[in-house]
């Protein structure tokens, strides 16, 4: 399957730069990742009110993704069905507004008037909110084998997956990778759980989660919010070029996912489910 | 000024790994940075509810600088004695709470109920936003300068600083640096944005705030959240190892801060207020 890729857009602004080093100060032009707010409004026909999930403040490109995908891992919908539709439209104020309407079978979720699992929730308690990864996705039936040295490769794949790093280096990615070590989805973002629900959302579009057979792919490093997103994506594991947390390796390992990190330079680190990795 | 570093307690959690790399794979054990949620409860002796601003995902330690930090620059307090106490504290289910009571004579802050100010807000304008860091901070009256060659060594100084990175390599770190680029205050979180309320907070506490003649360093990127808490903070300007944001150069430039990106290996970018630089 061919790698997609975003397009580069509206995804990089210009800035004056002025460049300092050894030599004399240089001023310059410069591109930066974007970074614009974006209100997400759920809708459902038989809700009184609109749910304001807040603010994202996100890189533009693949809206229509990312707030399907924050909604999956936010427990909002479970199937690609659940949204009736996804309009991206401009506020009186200006702003950028997702407005999401809900199909009229979809249950309202607990504590879905504040909206994010980890701004709402007051449980507090690790090993609970590492079950709840479980409960968003949970063990894929089968296990798939990943070689070990398909895997050392997937930081270089995803690195050039990546459009606008190389020119901004402001942006994180994730990808959905298969067992061969090819990304199949690639996305950025300046913020690296807005690239991941870029990627799951896009993935629910196509049809194609669970994704019990790929691995989810990350920049950065992984804390619990990774995670999450990742088990709600039903993905066999994650690899990241960074560290994990404590939190996301329980909740890993709740979650029955393979966790690695660390990857790079042919080496990598992992902390849950290393009987997927030959 | 000494350098006040934070000890190492429960920062990290133990964890066992698998290290795969160019030899057999090596079962072992690792360091990785903790990850433990924080609700935070904000009380006032003439409001009838809690306002619960929701779950933080945070390393423990320094709580009580990361609580006033975070009530800094989202408005909730202007000074050190609008806090009138922070207790940290088990709740009912096991989580640990951070229960603060403001002074009597605080008011409640607009769209206090939801918390957050990129959460709450809708108004979605990057204009809007950006001047948002002016009402936080703005630009201190006088214009103090720093010397590239002494910027240029921030990012050496701030990893120096750090206890915990270097043995987990999870930790991201901020620091409040006078104009000689020593780090007086130095915190460390898995969250970039805690790093810099655990810096705000202590600073706060200290007597030290407006710290119109410090620079914030932080080691990682800087988006908007980033620029509003450092106005908030009424530093001179911002150092960081990465790229910044769009909107975090529109927001700097309407505060009124220098801000510095790809401070490493002895150069750096000047994005905005460059005039403080000599």
């Amino acid at each position: 399957m061919a790698t997609e890729r975003p397009p580069m857009t509206d995804r990089v602004a210009i800035t004056s730069v002025v460049r300092m080093g050894s030599g004399p100060a240089r001023t310059d032009q410069d591109l930066v990742a974007a970074e614009v707010p974006l209100s997400v409004d759920v809708r459902h026909p038989a809700w009184p009110e609109v749910i304001k999930l807040g603010l994202l403040m996100r890189t533009p490109g693949d809206d229509d993704d990312l707030v399907r995908g924050l909604l999956l891992s936010e427990g909002f919908i479970r199937t690609a069905t659940d949204v009736e539709s996804v309009t991206i439209d401009m506020g009186a104020d200006g702003a950028t507004v997702a407005i999401i309407t809900l199909a009229a079978d979809v249950p309202r979720p607990a504590g879905a008037e504040r909206g994010g699992a980890t701004a709402t929730s007051a449980c507090g308690l690790c090993g609970r909110l590492a079950m709840r990864a479980v409960e968003h996705g949970g063990r894929p039936p089968d296990v798939p084998r990943f070689d070990a040295a398909t895997i050392a490769r997937i930081p270089v794949s995803l690195r050039n997956g990546q459009t606008v790093f190389a020119e901004t280096g402001g942006l994180h990615a994730a990808a959905l990778v298969g067992a061969d070590g090819q990304p199949t989805i690639v996305r950025e973002d300046v913020g690296r759980h807005n690239a991941v629900d870029k990627v799951v959302g896009a993935a629910l579009v196509a049809g194609r989660l669970p994704a019990s057979t790929d691995l989810l792919a990350v920049s950065g490093r992984v804390a619990y919010e990774i995670v999450q997103k990742a088990a709600a994506a039903g993905v066999a594991g994650i690899v990241a070029v960074g560290a994990p947390s404590s939190l996301a390796v329980e909740a890993a390992r709740a979650a029955g996912l393979t966790l690695i990190g660390f990857a790079r330079d042919g080496r990598f680190n992992i902390y849950t489910g290393h009987e997927r990795v030959q």
